[in-house]
């Protein structure tokens, strides 16, 4: 399909040139909507536009063309779009209800303000709003406003922004009845570690267990710490009244992904049955600009369900995606006592989803994209310690930057207790006896869902063509149970995107 | 369990010292005794006598003491054992039935003949006939004799002796009454080719299909070619009277395996419901002599029960043996479409049970005891010309005999269609879409049971001790869909021999 072994098939890559941000993602008549910062010109980071392409299933996208081009006066940096139903905007023609795009625009100034730009063709062909920007307050660093519905104290609905005070580690709310004139609501921070920047916010409600009587806010941040820009996202659960966003804890930054190339997640907008799906930019500041890949850099993540239990957020591929995914497994192995090292040629694109039982003195690791016998990537369990790792140290392309090859680990289960009915120490005793990973490998791209989603490890790793085998095995001193099932995606998104092209047949605008 | 990486665990061997044929199989009061050709003094052959070992199983073996040793003035050649039920010898005392071992004597003026020895306490002790030999011919190469109880034309029971005549390639049938009279039947040979001495032959009925009422007779023949002593075993089905026995086509020596260590394969007397069970010595004389192992040196085959069908004998694990192997697979794998390498951490102590489904175009291959890349013996199939062949050339310590590191091939189906019921065309199209693998991997042993033991193909192979994996293949054009179920029996025979020990305590002799 590609001679780019790196290059994903069911994680969004433009054709060419960089990517980083998700933006103004948008669900509209069957069709997911994602936007993205770009460089229509090159390989690295510059000339911001908003790039575009859609999905049905969130696995196979088909790029559009540029939306929101860069011009010599105005980058396009990063937003969020909205339907706006009741045309409050006046944009919406002919009963055509408008998408609006709210988007940091940087000028040549540097100046960073809020503008707007809307479709009346489902988000192919964008027009700027005459009069912006909306939202300025004379910053550099006022950016990545996520807007949506939510009600006042009294019960009524308008627009809400989320943005940043980037490098004052502030988040501003902002609220409005037509998204062009915005009122100043409420600041969340500073908070945490001085030398950060904060970016692309997103807030909303979560039901705890599914259920609507229970509703609680969640904030989620990505932020870049400075001078050596490692960066991640994180969330925190709290309580908004719609005017002011209040954590259950500021100081417990809790990280939305234990990997290293998590960033710039945020939530779609408009979505069937209100599911909060996001996707994050599988990269990482520090290294991005460094990714040996070429004529493309950047991809962004699966697409991931946030649901809240008691023990906190989980996040699970939506049902779309996996009714797209194959129902069964390509090769399937299963073992009563692993020891030694099991291969399978898996190839680059795939889905393995292991299951384990074992006791503490149990230790289990699965090399991925490993070739002649050495594993790019590899994920390492220890039962003792319940200490999810993952390391690309041993091989693959790793020395394009010095950190890189560095290693991420997580505490299973990394997630607190919010209530006091539930039993940390049984959770901890069953979770010691057994460990469910289901990762998913997409050429360059290792994203984890461990514990049917209860927390997720993101990694990039870059390989030899060839480095196509899986090697599990059991490292410690006691055998493992262990069942694998392994998919073979390097077709999927052919199968997929096939589809798309036959039911994705343009119909008149949403009216 | 042992240091020695390449001795077997559920094939016999004996602690130490050089074995050879298997003698005097037979069974007795739920046990199941392997007498063998065995050097008490050395690892190389000479100074033959019998060893003893028994088997509630077939699988795990105790080793019990030298059953017949050799003296200055005789060497215990191979030979067979009666259950003389009816005290015909007049060696039983007090009601006790004696077991009666037919063995060649070889006496210092290099003569070969016939001898009687007899014990009363379920073969751990014996003594020698007093009158020996029972039946001479002055000859230095006839020996190997089997006795069995047939009717001759006119109905009556009596004792039935098949022995060769080596290096005249002749069997010689002679009958008796009382196994000390022995009368001349007829002879059937010389057959074949020059050069090759006979050894080791058996005579018996095999049901066709398993209905009493078609009996049909297999003649077993072990050959050793001169010079270069390349040995096999083989087999022709024809007609016995109880005097004369007729192949149905005595220029077509059908081997029993196709691998090249498979020799002197015999059956056990007083089979429970008279099945035929056969065991083989694991060698060729070809390099019997340097195999690279101490202080033992020689392995039985695994017990094969005989079927007889319309495409000929099918060689199975008996019931008893099958019982006595675990029932749920440690490791179970399942590929749609196998392509590149899987490979198991599989030890070198299991089963490897493979299915596959395949078409013309597809070839797959099973490298096991591999280490660090490099099988030690390699299973290939190619589907379009049903071709199952079989080498060692690749890795292992194969270099002490020139001659060790050859491919040895079978076309599947390798059995001819006796009945013209039977369709070749059709089964050869079923055969060319599936393939059954049923491999048994035993330190230096393998043991390959090809589409429900349709053909077999037992070879050793003698590899480094961190030889651990199976590497699992589709060669050819085509992908292959496959199933495969890996049972670690590196701890069968502790298990088993514990519950012999528990049930085998000595009782009061077979009355």
């Amino acid at each position: 399909m590609t001679d780019d072994a790196d290059k994903p098939v069911f994680h969004f890559t433009p054709q060419r040139n960089w990517m980083n941000d998700p933006n103004g993602l948008v669900y509209l008549d069957g069709v997911y909507h994602l936007f993205f910062q770009y460089n229509p010109d090159g390989n690295d980071w510059g000339n911001m536009s908003w790039g575009h392409a859609t999905s049905t299933d969130l696995l196979s996208w088909a790029e559009q063309s540029l939306a929101l081009p860069y011009t010599q006066d105005e980058q396009i940096f990063s937003g969020s779009i909205v339907v706006d139903h009741d045309n409050t905007t006046g944009f919406g023609q002919d009963g055509v209800v408008p998408l609006v795009a709210i988007y940091t625009r940087v000028t040549s100034n540097a100046v960073q303000a809020q503008a707007l730009a809307f479709s009346l063709d489902r988000g192919m062909t964008w027009q700027k709003y005459h009069a912006n920007p909306v939202l300025d307050r004379n910053s550099s660093a006022f950016r990545d406003p996520k807007v949506f519905r939510a009600a006042d104290r009294h019960g009524r609905e308008r627009w809400v922004m989320v943005a940043v005070e980037a490098e004052q580690r502030m988040l501003l709310v902002y609220s409005s009845h037509d998204l062009i004139m915005w009122a100043y609501e409420s600041t969340f921070g500073p908070f945490g570690d001085e030398g950060v920047v904060w970016e692309c916010p997103d807030l909303f409600a979560l039901n705890l267990n599914g259920d609507p009587s229970h509703p609680r806010w969640v904030l989620v941040l990505s932020t870049n710490k400075v001078p050596d820009h490692d960066s991640a996202a994180f969330s925190f659960t709290g309580h908004f009244d719609g005017h002011v966003f209040v954590a259950d804890d500021a100081e417990t930054w809790r990280p939305l992904d234990y990997g290293r190339d998590f960033y710039a997640a945020v939530s779609f907008a408009n979505t069937p049955d209100a599911c909060r799906i996001i996707l994050g930019w599988a990269n990482n500041w520090q290294y991005a600009a460094d990714a040996p890949t070429y004529p493309w850099r950047g991809a962004m993540t699966l697409p991931r369900q946030l649901e809240l239990t008691e023990t906190g957020i989980t996040q699970n591929l939506p049902a779309v995606t996996e009714e797209a995914l194959p129902a069964e497994p390509s090769q399937t192995y299963q073992a009563d006592h692993l020891e030694g090292p099991v291969i399978f040629d898996a190839g680059r694109h795939y889905r393995f989803r292991l299951t384990c039982t074992l006791d503490d003195a149990a230790e289990v690791s699965v090399g991925l994209l490993s070739g002649a016998g050495m594993p790019a990537a590899v994920l390492h369990y220890a039962a003792g310690t319940h200490t999810l790792s993952f390391e690309r140290t041993r091989s693959g392309r790793n020395e394009f930057h010095p950190r890189f090859a560095e290693v991420s680990s997580v505490r299973l289960p990394s997630s607190s207790s919010p209530s006091p009915s539930s039993s940390p120490q049984s959770l901890s005793q069953s979770l010691s006896h057994r460990l469910e990973l289901d990762i998913f490998v997409d050429g360059c791209i290792i994203e984890v869902f461990a514990n049917r989603g209860a927390d997720t490890l993101t990694m990039q790793a870059f390989s030899a063509p060839d480095a196509r085998e899986i090697v599990l095995s059991a490292d410690g001193r006691a055998p493992i149970r262990a069942r694998v099932e392994l998919y073979d995606l390097t077709q999927i998104t052919v199968a997929n995107s096939r589809m798309l092209m036959l039911e994705n047949v343009a119909g008149p605008p949403s009216e």
